[in-house]
């Protein structure tokens, strides 16, 4: 069923999501905290706001896709909220903090607006291929409405259950895992290259058979080459992200060695002017300590 | 072409790599340190020899497959050595280091012995059905001897040149990963357990989409479900490969955070005495950390 949209940010995944939605005929009302990133999108058929206020519509959907907490709490105000009113839907696919979004969602429920946490793992090439994988949960109805609108955006939709929080926490996991297995590739093959086995020759073994799957694929072959541009998510995003894991896991009284060993990693990589790379980027630190 | 060869070493992986080689058409003569373990062998036509001495023939093919570098400096003495003599081949499948690999390369050659280093990725189901991978490396003449007998034990074949520490390397540095993907899956899955969020539905989630290979699928599910029996490899062996991955580190100069922490957790493991268990067992390292 087509749907009229409030679509919030139009960054490097906020922008290929909307795209997708209007070729699946929804009518979409755009915004974004800083102007002109909206043109190609109108060229589309999108209509522009010129603030969140504006975009959304009494009992509507509005879509989510922002920077960090801190901004998805901002934007969907109170007065933002109280417009959207009884039987509005916000799907929010940001990625945030699982305590954000249990907090968001009872907000949300005292206006009478559904909340459906909604984080999708996809870099903006598998945004537009439609190839990406989405987590969500939030309440029955909430789903109801979010299911077909975001199905078709994705190859993969997993329910992780009632909890808002549960999806995010799932997205966490899955950023820190994809960090990891950044650092676990960068330490193998410093290790080898150290002692002359070439990078690419240990990427080509391990991407085709004990490690076959995407993300040691993608990222694998980033560390391998060192080819850490063009940019598909910012490094200083991927602190943000694992800085989110140690809140959540702190939280929840989880120590997490590996990933405090990521942070420090990421840390390093700003200290060192590497913020305009590719996340990915934070591998060099294993070839800095070996003196490469 | 069939070939007579001594086969040294009736582990959990020699065995059923010498019995795959008695059913490709060649003569194995068999020996272990502890008797007991070659019935299975010779009821399949193998022949039992009390020493590797009695086992080699001049001018003969030796497998190995033993438990350290220890081991294979030991029973591959310059004994054993001056008899193969002139024309024969050693084929070293023992997991070892870089360095060992390149000063037993050394010594073969001084009794005109080849050596392959040929070590393998495979649990012995995976050696059983043939579906392993192999690394090797050594002299051309060595491989060109080896290869029509290692190819059809393993579904892929690696080649990492004339180092005879190369492949060693490589099989240190995907063991390392491996153990790093058991402490990633240990640490995201306690996570999200401590947020309400079950270990089996991120397990079902990651192993189907951006992990989706051998390696998350088989040691996640492990961790998932908390299923560290029956014991594929044994916790010491585990600590005994990440202890020469840090060794072969400090040769190269290379630290490796990762690893480091990968020795204290299997270190622990042993202290709260789980060495009975799969070296999987390490992730409940990260359970207990969490009062869990």
């Amino acid at each position: 069923m087509s749907e009229q949209i409030a679509f919030l940010g139009l960054g490097s995944l906020g922008t290929p999501i909307a795209g997708n939605l209007l070729k699946d005929g929804h009518t979409l009302t755009v915004w974004n905290r800083t102007s002109g990133k909206a043109q190609a999108l109108l060229d589309q058929g999108a209509r522009e706001a010129s603030s969140a206020l504006e975009a959304v519509t009494p009992g509507g959907v509005v879509v989510s896709v922002l920077a960090d907490d801190a901004a998805v709490e901002e934007v969907l105000s109170d007065e933002v909220l109280a417009r959207l009113g009884e039987g509005s839907l916000h799907i929010s696919m940001s990625t945030i903090s699982a305590s954000t979004a249990r907090r968001l969602a009872e907000r949300h429920e005292a206006h009478g607006v559904k909340y459906l946490a909604a984080p999708i793992f996809a870099r903006p090439d598998a945004v537009s291929s439609r190839i990406g994988n989405l987590c969500v949960s939030g309440s029955a109805a909430a789903k109801e409405r979010g299911e077909p609108i975001l199905r078709p955006l994705v190859k993969g939709y997993f329910d992780f259950g009632e909890d808002a929080g549960a999806a995010n926490v799932v997205k966490l996991a899955g950023n820190f895992m994809i960090a990891a297995t950044i650092e676990m590739a960068a330490e193998a093959f410093t290790l080898g290259e150290k002692q002359g086995v070439p990078r690419q020759a240990m990427y080509d073994l391990f991407s085709q058979t004990l490690f076959a799957a995407p993300i040691f694929q993608n990222y694998g072959r980033m560390v391998a080459q060192h080819t850490y541009e063009p940019v598909g998510f910012r490094l200083p995003l991927g602190l943000k992200d694992i800085n989110l894991t140690l809140q959540t896991a702190a939280e929840g009284q989880v120590p997490m060695p590996l990933a405090s060993l990521l942070r420090d990693r990421l840390l390093s990589a700003i200290a060192k002017g590497r913020s305009d790379l590719d996340w990915t980027g934070f591998a060099l630190g294993a070839s800095d300590d070996a003196g490469l």
